[in-house]
């Protein structure tokens, strides 16, 4: 192809996309292009011609070196949540998720079984991408033996490139055979019917950047003409997902309706384990914080159920520079734009410290699938969702404890009318806690399943009897103790 | 006072408190509590109780100790600034701006200037979150050394909180005079008209709990009862302003109008030096990111001005890892429920790195004075806000660099035409444009104040005759290179 060529086509394919950034900008997507390869003198031209190519204000390039302290205090794909691009816009990542693994199988930090764990990670998180509608570009830039040896030699020729050439550039060329194993397996295991990746000749500049640039294109068109309407992947997998068996802790054996909501603790006795508790607690999370376990709690529940003393009773005892609360309420826009968990990850505290989260993440499951502000496809997808990010949490080593709080209808009615006398309570009446009572069933349902399908081993659910706000707290309080100090151990 | 004597007045403001949230969450202005003073110990305890009494879901507390090294690499109130609550909500800050400067000093690594000056930074801060709206409380904790002793004595005597007690916590009692003094100095100096302290005795926990519950009561009520009405201070400050000479850099001599836009580069040398200064600046940039030099470029001008094509012939040269775009638009609801400037200080690149504003905080004076989206009073104080701004960043090591793209009217609409007839930035023309063209002289007069009023030693204006688009291109790259090689020399 001879330049005049190249750069005719390229000035075609750039007004369009050009043009499919101005459609995307109102869309309710976001383009995530991963860029990837053996060839990185390559990929920052790349880089540098979709920059000329398209409308930099809609555009956003990341890339990931060593991770921040502020990064590693955080589960891996921390860094990556806080990078994505909100609905509209188009985010060229490299250097990504992809890299660490690739580099760390090819120096021998990790084995085979390792990388096929991150591999197992990474399509869980790309996958999570697709499902929310986001159009996903995979290119791997790749360069034969040879043609790596020549653009090494010609980057070295060039006395302004030179010093571009590290000695890593150079180790990858002599194990390039080792190489060349590692990003199969990789590339094999990551190429998944959601996101594919598209292997790319390097060699030359002008076929890849124009292949590259007309497959954005082409996938950008046919999704916007397709409309607003989001993948509805028929849930399949989801439909077909087993029956987790639920985990509960302490004295209820069966479901929500087979608690013992008759359970009470007597006044004196409550304010003497409340004490007792708060006292070692209050030592616990001293000494947490000392270790750096991290801790994140959430509640669920009921309106009215008592969630927000119960917390209240156990921040009581926190150094409120070790805690933060988190009250869940609508998103806002940025949070709107992006992948319904966004906005939790925002909130992963660093090493050491404390989140309580007064409603969490499984609003998707509960007041969205009933309210039906997620479609069914969403919320049923959302279970798997849920438990990946809480694996990924675990296994950081954060301390994670769910609660779930039960009371019964008639409970329920009973403080409604007490708030409604309590002057500093009233505001937390409206006329829609009357309406969510008369969805009673239909709440419990997905409670029910809720808790079956995201009660795990790593993360179970603790159910509390919660008719007795007494009963409910020193509960709470004796599992959160119970469990500091099995891990502080 | 009683027990329960304080349990009564205690649950009656409570609810008042409580109430005055619920107003609060739909007001147009956000509440800070800071706390700080020489009672660490009864400070936690306050903490605590202001927790208790108000809804935890419309309040934040934020406590700040060693900063990570996200914070460090950016301007000391960086960290304040990512915490500062939206519109609507209460934040309680404590361990912050005050602290540093407090205890270094009083440990003898700064001096009473470099207080001072710390002094001065604290006053422009707080009096730009209340010009902003804020309503700033500020309670300082005060024991008498008899007091501070019996505390001591008191915290240690208890075995769940004598490890409290830090080495800390002694020298500041035996010191107490040294400290005081120091205290002193620092309370009265940042005791102003817009942001007071309220000295509160630490004696008797439950007068002070309910005098500070009190107090933010009261002025939570009056500016609630005053309405959304910002508080409009009569801009004394901003007319007494006193006009500062304009600094401009090479060829141009005059103000805007005075600039020679007959100016032009021939393709050719164009083409020669355009080569020249991005080979240069390739190897500039490669430099100032290995020696952790940090450049922020803004770029302001009419429309059409050529600011984007400016900024890809920068782009270009950098490495995509280094450098980010930053396009500005209107401000999404984030940004919104905070000052104008927070949307900034958000983009500010960590060490190393480069980020090129199309369109800045300038947007202040410019486009949001002339259209009427900021009231008089507002923009007229934005020129100091800026100035303050702008010395923290130069203060901290980072290059600034602001560009005024200058065409005049015949140009502009030259251009608009042209776009009009090219594919690929069609899309960046809309009635909007012409509309804005209508009000030439007032954008003049705004960019000739600004240019005058933000024009300083340490963040001059570069004016850029731009109605021939090489002679700007290189302009800015010549500039760029030179101000490079100045500082990394």
């Amino acid at each position: 192809m001879s330049k005049t060529e190249y750069q005719g086509q390229a000035g075609e394919l750039r007004a369009r996309l050009v043009q499919a950034q101005y459609r995307l900008k109102d869309a309710d997507f976001a383009a995530i292009i991963v860029i990837a390869g053996n060839d990185n003198f390559g990929r920052n031209d790349l880089i540098h011609v979709l920059h000329e190519w398209m409308d930099p204000r809609f555009l956003e390039t990341r890339s990931f070196g060593h991770p921040t302290d502020e990064e590693k205090e955080r589960p891996p794909f921390w860094r990556y949540w806080r990078a994505l691009p909100p609905k509209g816009r188009i985010g060229i990542f490299y250097g990504s998720w992809v890299r660490r693994p690739l580099m760390d199988r090819i120096d021998g930090l990790i084995d085979d079984a390792a990388l096929d764990d991150a591999i197992r990670e990474i399509n869980n998180f790309e996958k999570l991408l697709v499902d929310d509608g986001t159009l996903l570009f995979k290119f791997w830039l790749h360069l034969s033996e040879e043609e790596l040896g020549k653009r090494l030699e010609a980057v070295r020729g060039d006395p302004q490139t030179a010093s571009q050439v590290s000695r890593r550039d150079v180790d990858l060329l002599e194990g390039y055979d080792r190489a060349l194993a590692v990003y199969e397996r990789f590339v094999g295991g990551t190429s998944t019917a959601e996101a594919p990746w598209m292997i790319v000749d390097g060699s030359h500049a002008g076929t890849r950047n124009l292949t590259i640039g007309r497959t954005v294109l082409d996938a950008l068109r046919r999704r916007l003409d397709a409309g607003q309407t989001p993948p509805c992947t028929p849930s399949a997998d989801s439909a077909a997902e087993p029956s987790t068996a639920p985990k509960m802790s302490g004295e209820g054996r069966g479901l929500l309706d087979a608690l013992d909501l008759t359970q009470t603790l007597p006044k004196g006795e409550y304010q003497k384990r409340l004490e007792r508790y708060q006292a070692k607690l209050h030592g616990l999370g001293q000494t947490a914080f000392e270790q750096g376990l991290t801790s994140i709690l959430l509640f669920e529940g009921w309106d009215a159920s008592g969630k927000g003393g119960a917390i209240r009773r156990i921040a009581r005892t926190l150094d409120p520079r070790d805690y933060r609360m988190i009250a869940i309420a609508a998103p806002n826009d940025e949070e709107r734009a992006r992948h319904y968990l966004w906005r939790f990850w925002r909130h992963i505290p660093p090493r050491g410290r404390i989140r309580l989260f007064d409603r969490s993440w499984y609003g998707r499951v509960l007041v969205e699938r009933v309210e039906g502000f997620a479609a069914e496809h969403e919320w049923r997808r959302a279970y798997k969702e849920i438990r990946d990010f809480e694996e990924q949490l675990v296994r950081h080593g954060i301390l994670l404890l769910k609660f779930w709080l039960h009371i019964d209808p008639q409970e329920q009615l009973r403080r409604f009318r007490q708030r409604e006398r309590t002057p500093f309570k009233q505001h937390k009446m409206s006329e829609e806690d009357y309406r969510n009572r008369r969805k009673w069933d239909a709440y419990e349902a997905a409670a029910e399943e809720m808790v079956r399908r995201t009660g795990t081993d790593a993360a179970p659910w603790h159910l509390i009897e919660a008719n007795d706000k007494r009963h409910a707290r020193v509960k709470v309080l004796r599992i959160y103790c119970q469990e500091l100090e099995r891990r502080l151990a």
